[in-house]
């Protein structure tokens, strides 16, 4: 099963359903890719530079192995959406494959 | 093919399999993600919160081509699998998809 | 769809096809994983160990969903392959699955 994002400012990925992964998680990809002014994207006038490059380290997509129409999941495994711009409706597509 | 991991401390990549690239490559999650006390995920009595970073870029899983039977790699690309969290037994699905 | 780099050297993803953020991820991408002489990986002759570690954040692949021919993609998204190494003819499997 493919879970893809339509935005380019969203990730999704798989990790366990904690608070404090979450939230240290936040903090990683704040310090790996922090909001700032200086990005060169925002000379279009956008401010979401940030946003942009932490997809890029997240990525829009996971694919889920299905197993007699239950997701294949190991124990904690949970899908998460993230929109990092903040704004945004979220969209997301998701497409069966195989038999 | 998806080759996909169970567990959520677990990285799934391609790449060459040299063991200078090995060490550079997780030396370098080291230093983007490093082993400390302090993540909030800890609280829950856990110490592998660099373990769910290292995961989070890494991710949990690849999908590998193939064509007539045979992976379809270029020069050198292997399928590698780390367990950050260095105590899990490897769990890992393997799904073929397509005709 | 599948669209997979045959080199581990490079990286595949989705993005703005916009040169600011263009720019930005190369300089972003730099950043994390700079060029150096000191890679363990440079013992073997080769100079590009930032490149593996590139593709390593990056990913040699992305799956772009597909509904009644069209890709699905969502505003902007746009498919980019990068070659970190900057000598190697650039190579990449496509595969459509599904029905």
């Amino acid at each position: 099963m493919l879970v893809s994002a339509m935005h380019i400012t969203a990730g999704i990925w798989v990790n366990d359903n904690e608070q404090g992964i979450l939230a240290d998680a936040m903090e990683f990809l704040e310090e790996l890719a922090p909001f700032k002014s200086d990005y060169r994207h925002h000379r279009t006038g956008e401010d979401n530079g940030d946003a942009h490059l932490k997809n890029l380290l997240i990525h829009h997509q996971v694919i889920i192995p299905i197993t007699k129409g239950e997701m294949d999941f190991g124990p904690w495994q949970t899908i998460f959406y993230a929109e990092f711009d903040g704004r945004r409706r979220k969209r997301v597509v998701v497409k069966i494959m195989g038999e």
